[in-house]
């Protein structure tokens, strides 16, 4: 069946002798991963977790962290891996909202427990390290203690994780992902990523986000993990060369400052053979330079969300090549659907746009969620005839290349006309001494809406906005230039290196411009 | 969604340039292709047939009969392939059990309407020729003629196909194979066959056959496909040459028709990457002349069932090197479960068997048909607790290696032991001078069930009885060695190669041995 039970048992079974993890603690075997995990459902069921209970992990990533994932698969519990970045005051209400009954906490988080309103979770914690000066039980001793758990016998349609999206701004949505969405995604994403049991996955990207999940295809074929607990360039690159990574999954960000460090080229990255990198697209100049840096690696750029468990297109190497040989607009493309998820691009009315059109992406398939844990009204609104409407705006062109162009609540209407913020953000970034750019509107009396940018300097460079106009004019129309341009040494960032729009619309609201 | 309705919609777009067929009549891009499929779909839903209506179809392979396969798909309505050895009695009896509307018959068949029982079909029957010298309606002007359906949007779990098995003896069982088994499978095959859409597919086993379901991974994916009407050594080898053949599906005495053949080292098979062959193993001294006369080329051992949409288990390219490397008990293994299949070995009771052991083989997963057309009593048989009870005899060993001991009525009992007549068939089999041989159990006095071999010699050789049995006392037990052994030019086989068991246990009672 497709769950991540049936997967274990299969990993154990026929890939037994094989590594499933490799730490500076030691490798281990499937074979003893899935044993220490199904002891770890022990554990989770003498802690008073049945089936269908949640728990929160609230710690960075680590062999022990997959090993609880795990544990609470085989268990039937489901975990809800919280955004370690979250003020106390949010994580105390995400775990409410999911009604979780224990929390694994990381050891160097536990002092967040010392005080309100995390202590109230003092007595349903435990930590996750070897051993906990903080006093908490110890995961290591529990487990150990633990008998071996027999498998729950899950549904396909069971939750299997919940993962909360939007965490950052607003309130988090806790996305509830089945067994079969996140197998389902396995299989699409195992051909289209050609796994094998030879591959070495790396974890970098934090393990409470939705793209970790991409690396249950290579448990699936009984490859290898590594986990990071953060990003370093030089962590990165040591990585790969210690445990012989084959598969990194990166955003763009980590790979501009990995093509920056200054030890790139003291380490050997010969196993690497798959850069899979999403959240936003590349400049065609960086992709370049990335391929020059890692000769050999294939590049994929990733759509997904949350929601889809999470990927629903990819633009694949075959897809780059064709780009740097001269169809550089491919590179702004979300990719191509994976097999078995269908895609339309509708209109405000629900209707199909007309072909190469731009409107909403909507989407159905065997990676879709079934809907957020407790929101009917929101449920409501995303859910209409089966489909999913992700809230983005995008075209399809005449080859199924899905182009992704804003998030819809992105999108800036100014002066009559639609601007997709992510095409203005594009045209800015080709300037030489654009390091990165991030587009808003901003209320105005004139035009309802009046573009904003805020631009971060490549280093070394000085531009002026009067620079950044005359370039824009070359690329795109009058209307879409920014009538505002504000430069920063940073753009304010999620966990996963989305620029945070809300942060920035608020920004330029609070310090008005000086009028023309 | 898994439909193969999205399937083609995807093709469509992301690969319409694409090959889809590569014929003598001329190729199709898959535009092309969806678009007559699309159109053919028109034509049927003019015949009368709504989504869910059955009809047959009676032919030999040819491109028309795919198109005619997703045109059912794309309009809703069940195709219901039939054997075309089938007596006419049969066929009629089968279409009346699938209560099918329609009947599409290639034009050498046609003659068949022409006398009952199948006569009462003419009116309701078209032509698959180009034309039709019988005098049908002939489905090249009926599908110019209709316009382009609209897609139906089919429930991953409506049905796709109806397919019928144990069609050669007994009375035969619709096999109900839905979009999503199909779409399933295609998953699971993509990566294990490591499909691309550079892949061209041969389809030579008969269409009626669930093996053929086998390609639709290549269509998911933007390949090719070439038909052939009928196997013949000389057409397969001229085919892989003309139309660049990556993918061979064969059964083992195709194979070994092939590398007997005297044109063998005339063609040019530079292209062919991959060998699937199923129903029977092989034995390793034919793997390895096999791989020897096709260097570079993959193996790979299907095991399958009707039920199973087809593929359950593979022994993989890495299973046959391995194999070669001095595990050739590996090659008696039907492989092991491909991704989200779950298989248990359980007794006559219904419980696991230990580790190792003997015991029905039972599955469930996501390509496991949910039962059979209008058996209510088969079905409640079969399907127990989730579980499809696959009627095969086999064991489980410690690496997730599945060998495939018999069917269970194939099992015999001989003075209170369990045989499993393939065992004692490969232990005869590794004689030089044995070509084929099968086993079976007839009624016996002294032992219950006595053994009886039937043996085809290998061209020029005249073994005795008594050189097999002394072969056979070195490699088996006693109580395995049968007790009669006759000596046949040829072996009664159904459609698909596999050795008719029934027929054989017939001729035997019906002409009993010399008492000893």
């Amino acid at each position: 069946m497709l769950t991540l039970v049936s997967m274990l048992q299969r990993s154990e079974l026929l890939y037994g002798s094989g590594i499933a993890v490799r730490d500076p603690g030691g490798n281990l075997t499937w074979r003893d991963y899935v044993d220490r995990s199904a002891r770890a459902a022990g554990m989770l069921r003498g802690l008073g977790l049945r089936a269908g209970d949640r728990f929160a992990i609230l710690a960075r990533n680590s062999a022990r962290y997959a090993e609880l994932l795990h544990a609470a698969y085989w268990s039937g519990a489901v975990p809800v891996p919280i955004n370690f970045r979250l003020a106390p005051a949010e994580i105390s209400a995400l775990m409410e909202d999911a009604d979780c009954a224990v929390l694994a906490v990381e050891e160097s988080f536990a002092g967040l427990l010392l005080q309100p309103p995390l202590d109230a979770w003092r007595p349903r914690a435990f930590s996750l390290g070897a051993a906990s000066p903080s006093g908490l039980p110890c995961y290591d001793s529990l487990r150990d203690a633990a008998a071996r758990l027999d498998p729950h016998d899950s549904a396909e349609e069971d939750d299997a994780i919940l993962l909360y999206t939007g965490g950052t701004t607003g309130r988090g949505k806790g996305v509830r992902i089945s067994h079969r969405n996140v197998m389902a995604n396995a299989l699409q994403l195992a051909r289209t990523m050609s796994v094998t049991g030879g591959d070495r996955y790396l974890h970098v990207s934090p393990m409470f986000h939705s793209t970790d999940l991409k690396a249950t295809a290579v448990s699936m074929l009984g490859g290898g993990h590594v986990y990071l607990p953060e990003f370093t360039p030089r962590a990165v690159l040591a990585a790969i060369q210690q445990y012989g990574i084959t598969i990194g999954s990166l955003v763009p960000t980590m790979i501009l400052r990995i093509l920056q460090d200054a030890s790139f080229g003291q380490f050997d990255l010969a196993t690497l053979r798959l850069i899979s990198y999403g959240s936003s697209p590349m400049p065609a100049e960086r992709i370049r330079r990335t391929m020059q840096a890692f000769p050999g690696v294939g590049m994929q750029q990733v759509y997904g969300l949350t929601e889809t468990s999470p990927v629903l297109a990819i633009l694949d190497e075959d897809d780059h090549a064709r780009a740097l040989a001269g169809r550089e607009d491919l590179l702004a493309a979300g990719g191509r659907t994976l097999p078995g998820l269908d895609v339309r691009i509708v209109d405000g009315g629900g209707e199909d746009v007309l072909p190469g059109q731009s409107g909403e992406i909507i989407v159905r398939g065997p990676q879709v969620t079934r809907g957020y844990h407790n929101r009917p009204a929101e449920n409501a609104a995303v859910f209409r005839n089966g489909w999913f409407h992700t809230g983005d705006l995008g075209r399809l062109d005449d080859e199924g290349y899905l182009f992704v162009q804003d998030r819809k609540k992105d999108m800036v209407i100014t002066g009559g006309e639609n601007v997709y913020t992510s095409e203005v953000e594009a045209a800015i970034c080709r300037h030489p001494a654009v390091l990165e750019a991030a587009v808003v509107g901003t209320p105005d009396e004139r035009f309802g809406e009046a573009l904003c940018a805020v631009i971060v300097p490549a280093p070394g460079t000085a531009p002026t906005p009067e620079d950044i106009i005359e370039h824009c004019r070359k690329h795109i129309g009058g209307y879409k230039i920014p009538r505002r341009i504000e430069f920063a040494k940073a753009l304010p960032k999620s966990a996963m290196g989305k620029v945070l729009k809300e942060t920035l619309r608020q920004r330029m609201r609070e310090s008005p411009a000086v009028p023309e």
